[in-house]
């Protein structure tokens, strides 16, 4: 075996044990012992939910993922009555299985995602009754079993595909197809499962919280079974996609520029570093993963910052020793943009903590402002979430500026810069078994606190639950912050890896996308525009299906006798409200993603891939600033709903709750939403490259 | 008399002539006979107070303006040590001199045209009791003088500089300087009149309409003068300034760009046209001007807007005619490309009116939303906002990719193409001095309508004022969409005049921006957060000064006895609310002038030229979107507030009155505030050029 071949083999037995791990934490999370049947009864009620609507989101993108895999057999990489040294039949075929194949594995490690977190969500509760530590591993194992599923379907996917086809075809080209497939799922899972988890959590806060005045998780609300499947959906299943996509975009704009890197240097191979890292960076995060653990009277929230920091410093350990080992030119500058990337994750994370934490100034002064009433708490809010995209922006824009100086000299050409930015995000989605684990515990626990209140397990569980949670959002704002980053990174890869496919196609076609030239400008603009349309769409589609889901819940107040007085045995129809949001879900989403591609298409066929470069750049740039302000501003409202300016059903309070709802869509809808849009665009021009070179108009 | 020196006498007679009907409109609106006592002392105290806020104004700016000036004399063009064929004394000593002319003539025109807008408004008053068409001629004509003053100064001034300095330094770039002039002024009138006006507008609501339940204009209010004087400060005088330095800027660049072609192609001259189309554009404002009329019981909305058609006919007639008798190669194409850009105009002018028209659906549905509560009326303005960027953005890549389509011939080269595109904003921004009038119109109109109320004209004269400053509205959310599009092609072009005085101070060094550079990449993502943060700086400043001005009027109302029950004889101290809009509106601009100026500073060191390339590019498309969105995200919010939900007092209503207040500082503050931004940013980045070749780290 070469060197290569070792270096798929232990990619796949670090995927391997990644699985092993999470199948320990599920085996352990399910033996902890559960009696209370009430509990047990309505955590069965969310799991039905969130499976229902799974099933009927897979069943839909079932038919668009098979429409889109005839599409892509029929013409990509190229149309398939192409003849060059042979035909494109089985090219296209392996194209078009890769597609599928990203959408299944990212599904399935959703759907694994998801029957682990309604479960651990019950035992977590279950759990605080004996005290904090219990409670708080059963919601994080619960949540690493996401983690190292997602993680390690990734690093086994991208692994087989490129082990097969690139020796096959020369090129890591059918690995764009792959991606193309996590990306479509993501689509759909973020986008639907934000619009889903956003119907909900609004109809149910304006019809429970402001009209009726009962608690947030009480049973007698219509909404509130759909509230915490939209936990699971959105947060679980939406974010672990969203990361797979990413993580498998990065590792393929690596691969793509490897390739090309490989063709100008023959001497030289680049893919096994890009494969040692990424496994690395897995095995990181199993470390961390399994040695998180909190004292019996501990602080959750140090208890995940420190398991990120511990893996922060084992994935730089173990790059160092493999960089060591490794027999490669300028193997340390590529190194030096890993560690980079990681670095300035951590800033762009640090950063939204201030940006976002209820101890920091911009959380305090907006809290103050809530006491001139609504206007000025959206009017804070918006300025502090538009201050908060610089620092993310300059500290992105610093680490792509040094990665690409310290391996510019690897080729001495801008295809070495380019390795050397998508090795940065590969350095800052290092760590992201770690990420998706953190992230999957904030809805966890949620669930566990709404469980203790609903299945009554006394004022003391209910605090540790609430202790778990609110730690559980602080480390989430943090997280989407380091998610929004490394996925502006990855599409700057995409950018690079763009750029080498249309000049594997017909070479020497693009030396860069120089702003001066009118046809890349003009994409520029047009690119720049499409996020926030985008954005509104995902929006006035939550507005529209919270609209139809309170009048749901009014009828059902008005016409279910005893339940507005909570009578014995009389329950809300559940089912309907989940049914509504659904269904809205799905619809809308369509109509959103559909705009995004046809105006993709509209400007590859006018302008052709000079034109999409720019429409690439210009997407990248507002989309990146529109996701950070939107995902801080969001994080900062809901934070200032605790503020201390008069206390519940005061006028602040009003204000703030005002914030938290215009909050609500903007950091679980469309901010996060924005980095799956700018993948599928970025992956849909790459794909189609030589059909726009083809035909364009100007 | 060369045809070149004919043509600058040309146009300084036009500039004249505009200047005559100034002189002439002025007279007619003083002689209208003002009869109540009580109008003429309330109009007194306006024009009192805009007197001291510009005064006061003016005061900070003179000594930033002498400070610049030094600075300037020192180094710029080149450090005045530099001897190259010759020293830098004199044309730096020339471009101090044009950089104190920008900024003077701008201020002149901004206190001509505040000086008869607070005359006019009480004469539209007191004509509105005669009926609607003595009550508009006076509105518009008092608007017009502003309109023709600031058309004609800028005419006037850009001749006279290019005239004096071209033929002796072979170059534009005097003419950077005194456009850099004007946009320090607009930065100064248009974020601190900003600031002023809405810090006004919403503590007089606040206390007033929303505490109090007084109506909008009551004399009781210790605010209401403030906010009178705002209108005028801000909309009057701050967007005068704005588009003084719009129009300036697009004759620089262009007058750059064609320089830079006349050395190229000796044999040709391209500076007559450019003269020559911005006198054709006065020339057709004046006509357009002049012609307004409006029947007994004509419409408002219809007689401003057939009178900025028949300017845009006028125009486009009047250029062919010149065009036919010039003699230039591809002339027909220049034409062209003027009159794609003002077709340009006129369709996103037509877009922006769609999503902010109280009978268009945007609006319709965000004053439905708000029957569930002011988020829904924050998120659905957001979304429409988000939406109207787009057709925007598209119309001005469109114009953009035509016009520089149409004229690469002339040259064969970017420059040609770059010319295309500065006509292109010559020819958006030919009818400017039509739509400063009719812009200046609303402010007037706006006042006559409290002046009506305050002085107790009576029901119909206030409906007459009422149906006046609606047209006001409306016309002016077209005129802003127009003077943001005009900007957007404008900086374009800046960007072209960029790379022209790069290249002509060390030939070569810029062939285009490609942003596969690392560096104009990382120059880029920091242009790109920097009119964000600008924005936050603008709002956050109005919040703060909204809560001292309210703590004001509220001591007032406890202090002063009487004046709550509106006692004979007791009035509030109007004076003090206008001080602490002034003081605040100059302190806080400073900050958030300064900032953008340093970090433009810091990139231009940190990445010289081709940073500040990428840094300008990420700016225009940012700011573009920003600045289109806020604009008309305010302006739907402030024609929701009449919406036919529930009526004033109703939960509906509120709601509509946080959206209103949300897009107080969108539309007047931060949104318009962005262009000025923009440019500011162009012209240092231009100036600097020698500066920035010579030192940088990367």
């Amino acid at each position: 075996m070469n060197l290569q071949t070792w270096i798929y083999v232990a990619s796949i037995a670090v995927a391997l044990l990644s699985f092993g791990v999470a199948f320990y934490f599920q085996h352990w999370v399910k033996k902890i012992p559960s009696e209370n049947k009430k509990i047990e009864g309505i955590a069965d009620l969310i799991k039905k939910g969130a499976k229902t609507f799974l099933k009927r989101e897979y069943g839909v993108l079932a038919k668009f993922a098979a429409l889109m895999a005839v599409v892509i057999f029929l013409f990509l990489p190229k149309p398939i009555w192409v003849f060059e040294s042979g035909s494109y039949v089985l090219p296209n075929l392996a194209m078009a299985l890769a597609y599928l194949a990203g959408t299944t594995i990212s599904a399935i490690a959703g759907v694994i995602g998801i029957s682990i977190a309604t479960v651990a969500n019950a035992k977590s509760a279950e759990a605080s009754q004996k005290g904090i530590k219990p409670a708080f591993m059963a919601g994080f194992r619960g949540g690493a079993v996401m983690g190292m599923a997602v993680v390690g379907s990734c690093l086994l996917g991208v692994t087989l595909v490129f082990w097969f086809t690139y020796a096959w075809l020369d090129s890591a080209r059918i690995l764009i197809g792959f991606s193309f497939g996590a990306s479509s799922l993501a689509l759909f899972a973020k986008a639907g499962g934000g619009i889903f988890t956003k119907t909900a959590d609004i109809s149910a806060d304006i019809v429970g919280k402001v009209e009726l005045g009962i608690a947030e998780d009480d049973p007698r609300n219509p909404a509130v079974i759909a509230d915490n499947v939209g936990d699971n959906v959105g947060d679980v299943a939406g974010m672990g996609a969203d990361l797979f996509d990413s993580n498998v975009a990065s590792l393929a704009a690596a691969l793509v520029i490897a390739v090309s890197l490989n063709a100008t240097l023959p001497t030289q191979n680049f893919i096994p570093i890009v494969f040692c890292f990424a496994a690395a960076g897995l095995l990181a995060s199993v470390i961390g993963v399994s040695t998180a653990n909190i004292g019996k009277k501990g602080n959750p929230t140090r208890a995940l910052n420190s398991s990120t920091y511990i893996t922060t410093g084992v994935f730089l350990a173990l790059t160092a020793v493999a960089t060591y080992f490794l027999d490669l030119d300028f193997k340390w500058n590529i190194w030096g943009a890993t560690a980079v990337g990681l670095m300035v994750g951590v800033i762009i994370g640090i950063a939204t903590d201030y940006f976002t934490d209820d101890s920091k100034k911009p959380v305090k002064k907006t809290a103050e402002a809530s006491e001139s009433g609504p206007a000025f708490t959206i009017l804070s809010g918006i300025s502090y979430g538009f201050i908060s995209a610089f620092p993310a922006m300059v500290g992105i824009a610093f680490s792509a500026l040094i990665a690409y100086t310290l391996c510019f000299p690897i080729s001495g050409s801008a295809t070495g810069g380019m390795f050397g930015i998508s090795m940065a995000a590969v350095g800052m989605l290092s760590i992201v078994g770690m990420i998706i684990s953190n992230d999957a515990y904030g809805p966890i626990v949620d669930n566990a606190r709404g469980l203790a209140e609903m299945g009554g397990l006394g004022d003391e569980a209910i605090e540790i639950t609430d202790q778990l949670d609110s730690a559980g959002n602080t480390v989430k704002a943090v997280t989407k912050g380091f998610a929004i980053g490394a996925a502006g990174l990855t599409v700057i890869a995409l950018l690079g890896a763009f750029m080498e496919e249309v000049n594997f196609e017909v070479p020497g076609t693009l030396t860069g996308f120089d702003v001066m030239d009118p046809v890349v400008f003009f994409g520029m603009l047009v690119g720049a525009a499409v996020p926030a349309v985008f954005c509104a769409l995902l929006i006035l589609a939550v507005n529209r299906n919270a609209q139809r889901m309170i009048k749901e819940i009014h009828r059902q107040f008005n016409e279910i006798l005893g339940l507005r007085e909570g009578k014995e045995g009389v329950t809300p129809e559940y089912d309907k409200c989940i049914d509504i949001a659904t269904k809205g879900a799905l619809k809308e989403l369509i109509v959103a993603g559909g705009s995004v591609i046809i105006i993709t298409l509209a400007v590859g066929f006018t302008g052709g891939v000079k034109a999409l470069g720019g429409f690439l750049v210009g997407n990248i740039v507002v989309g990146l600033f529109l996701a950070l302000f939107m995902s801080n501003s969001g994080g900062l409202w809901d934070n200032i709903e605790s503020g201390h300016h008069g206390g519940k059903g005061s006028f602040a309070h009003k204000a703030a709750v005002t914030g938290d709802t215009v909050g609500d869509p903007f950091k679980d809808t469309a901010g996060p939403s924005i980095n799956t849009q700018i993948t599928v665009v970025s992956l849909i021009a790459t794909l189609m490259a030589y059909i726009f070179i083809s035909v364009h108009l100007f």
